[in-house]
């Protein structure tokens, strides 16, 4: 049944998706501010858990944190051609400080390669200092015109790596580590949100790179995500910036860098990618509360009898469980039900008089909604048993969505195949067109090519747009 | 024996805490970005800990953590009186933006009371919704006129507490819970560095609080740092921004507010606390490295069994210390020796061919340079035994410090007594002057009250500057 305040996916999806920002409490919009949110403390969680989740595996490989200025000189974006063009016109600039005009604007960072470029290039000296493994975690902000909470904002919260190598090769295998072992990694398995890898094309490379990696999750509209982007930055930041090194044999040589980064949109495709007409779905893993403790009563009396057994059950809970006991008096066990199945929370224990007495507890499982995620389970063991449940319900969504995903994923052969595909998910085809052509069909269509995934099927069929026989296996969506 | 590139702090101090933050690697001028400064990885790890340290804390205390935007809008600062007096000439403003001129401009946050009071506006309704309690994390920018690393820069990194409750009564209670169990517990547990915590003069009040608390900290050279203000807003913004409730009797009732905030000049505390003319001390329960192994060996072979013993023995720290072997190949021993003495590390094992022989490690601890701090132990139960040296090192540090702190504090009787003591250190005496005389002694002397001690003596004296009988006593010193 959906909930009051929530228009159904099926009605109007993009309503949906605001419906759920607002209902689950997720964030506000700053409307004094153009085009930013507020994160509201339940959706600054779930930050939170994404910060926590990605911080520990960019440790684990090898990198450290380190922060860079907010402020850029507006020259420096000039310095690499690409990306000036690429940037320059969603820049917001100061221009005024400490009650006078400034000699040059600063632009508030937009992305920081170029300041940071600026530095490794005094950091840098020998082939030892390398490779050099730097991430910084920071807002950014980009003049947008259309902007939708946590997908597209003007501030928004992320993480940008900045890596320096020795050589092309180096950097390359960076990329692609990041691109599998962190970001990849860590939205399957913590997010439970299947995602495709692959190479942008040259259109959809970042501005100032050589070569572009991303991977691409399905929301439930059949759009896509672009999740995290790797790129190889090859030598062109470096000439800009000049980071240059000595190598080996004592020879000058440029470096070669890259840049990678995913943001608080990450939360968007979390709500896309699982929630449905009831409200969020978390996955458990990144569940800032995982379970719910919901006592049932009449009576001061049986309140007095429930919570001390709720203290009991619970009290072993802390560094295995992340819960919350919803012990407020001025609300109904309904009331609370509803605000917890809005807010995502993956599994709700109720516990009233007559379960003490059978030695059962009642539990619901948010990714089941109704009567299907009931169960009465015994007090024994329960901790063991959520735990089991946990895992579960984080597999079932993996598995949904990744079915969801196979099932909204069509060939195409020609291009009204390619277009009849795209209204309802991904399409694979064979491409041999240009950057022109690519244009053309995101302006007909307003699809485009997602990636070159990394698998490619090893045979060749006749480009969808071109006709042209190619190798080349690519992903057309539409994309928010 | 002072080590090249750090100048003694007995002959020029502040250009010893210079020296230390350049050769421990901590932080690089940013001399492109008016007086900002690159947090450097070993810089931002000290911060990464404090975070940790203080966020564990404010949510034990009942906190949530949400996120507000960068971006003021100017005419916001306006809206209290002190506020704008106190904060519009170092504010930075963004005029253009997307290419555009903005019809009103943008202030970057140098604070975010007045954002945060626009939209606390909005959430609070009723007396049920209080007290509300959020902090941020974030990045601020006052465009000051002389900057010092860490202590003084134009963006700075921070925590903001800002909690809203029903009465004057709760919110004092919130102002002190958060000077005490938060910021003093912090800094004197993790940071070893004692803290006077006290009122601040109505001359040093946050501009527009009813009433700031401060912690206030000694460094090496007798001088105070600020390390924490917690303030009590009374209504001032609650009526500025309209933050109105239905109290429990259905009456509108207008609420009172708080504000709190410790930020990365912490960093230089840490530094001027502890840190000696071989370089950084770092506590070890703030470490981001504890333990520091340094294989000792002369050919091949001897690395590889020093090696194989290390991992033995330390494959059982995990979880329990924090440490890093360092096996580079590249540099001697006594390199890395220097290495981590510059960079703080609290102990140091040094393992040979020898020590195999004999089964034990040789240790050195960071706070007692030279042959003091040497000892060499058994490697049966060295994590034991590195534990417990661990927190001897942490107590020992706080004791140091609090033993200088009470050995450079002074009573003053008169005002010649008051100009000697702050040459040397905090003066202790009792005050009846007015805003005025507090103004005038600054000038003449640069010292300003630090605090008035929430530990007053309940004696009385002679004000140290007007002769007039008093029960309050304050303490003066020279500040950061």
């Amino acid at each position: 049944m959906p909930k009051e305040g929530i228009t159904p996916r099926a009605k109007d999806y993009a309503q949906w998706y605001l419906d759920i920002v607002r209902q689950a409490d997720l964030a506000d919009y700053a409307e004094v501010v153009r085009g930013c949110i507020v994160f509201k403390p339940t959706g600054y969680a779930v930050w939170e858990a994404i910060q926590r989740g990605l911080d520990d595996r960019i440790k684990a490989t090898g990198h450290v944190n380190a922060y860079f200025p907010l402020l850029i000189p507006k020259s420096f974006l000039m310095k690499e051609a690409e990306h000036v063009e690429g940037f320059a016109p969603e820049v917001a600039e100061v221009t005024h400080a400490g009650g006078e005009k400034l000699a040059e604007p600063y632009v508030i960072r937009p992305t920081s390669e170029t300041i940071i470029g600026h530095f490794y290039a005094k950091w840098v000296r020998s082939w030892r200092d390398l490779p050099l493994l730097i991430n910084q975690w920071a807002n950014v902000m980009r003049w947008e015109m259309r902007t939708r909470p946590f997908l597209r904002t003007t501030e928004f919260l992320w993480q940008e790596g900045h890596t320096v190598h020795v050589s092309e090769e180096d950097a390359e295998r960076e990329t692609l580590m990041i691109l599998h072992d962190v970001y990849a990694d860590f939205v399957e398995k913590e997010m439970a949100v299947p995602v495709l890898r692959g190479l942008k094309t040259r259109k959809e490379t970042f501005a100032g790179a050589l070569r572009s990696y991303a991977i691409e999750a399905m929301m439930q509209d059949g759009r896509a995500l672009q999740s995290g982007t790797s790129h190889n930055l090859g030598q062109n930041f470096a000439k800009a910036f000049n980071i240059q090194f000595t190598d080996q044999n004592n020879q000058l040589a440029t470096a070669w860098t890259t840049s990678w980064g995913v943001s608080s949109r990450l939360i968007g495709a979390l709500i896309m990618a699982h929630s449905d007409d009831e409200g969020l779905v978390l996955p458990p893993r990144i569940a800032p509360v995982q379970v719910v403790v919901v006592p049932i009563f009449k009576s001061d009396l049986e309140r007095d009898t429930v919570m001390t057994a709720i203290e009991e059950l619970t009290g072993q809970w802390k560094g295995r469980l992340r819960f919350k006991i919803d012990d407020r008096e001025q609300y109904s066990p309904g009331y609370k039900f509803n605000e917890w199945e809005l807010k995502g929370i993956p599994v709700r224990v109720e516990i009233g008089p007559k379960d003490l007495q059978k030695g059962t507890v009642g539990l619901a499982r948010r990714d089941k909604p109704g009567k299907e995620g009931k169960s009465f389970v015994p007090q024994q063991g329960l901790a063991d048993h959520i735990e089991g449940l946990l895992a579960d319900i984080q597999q079932a969504l993996f598995d949904r969505a990744l079915k969801f995903q196979q099932d909204h994923t069509y060939s195409a052969n020609n291009y009204d195949e390619l277009k009849q595909g795209i209204e309802k998910g991904f399409v694979r085809c064979f491409w041999a067109g240009t950057d022109n052509d690519e244009r053309r069909i995101q302006e007909e269509t307003q699809a485009t090519i997602r990636c070159i995934p990394l698998e490619q099927p090893g045979t060749s069929g006749k480009c969808v747009y071109t006709g042209k026989e190619s190798k080349q296996m690519v992903v057309f969506a539409k994309a928010y």
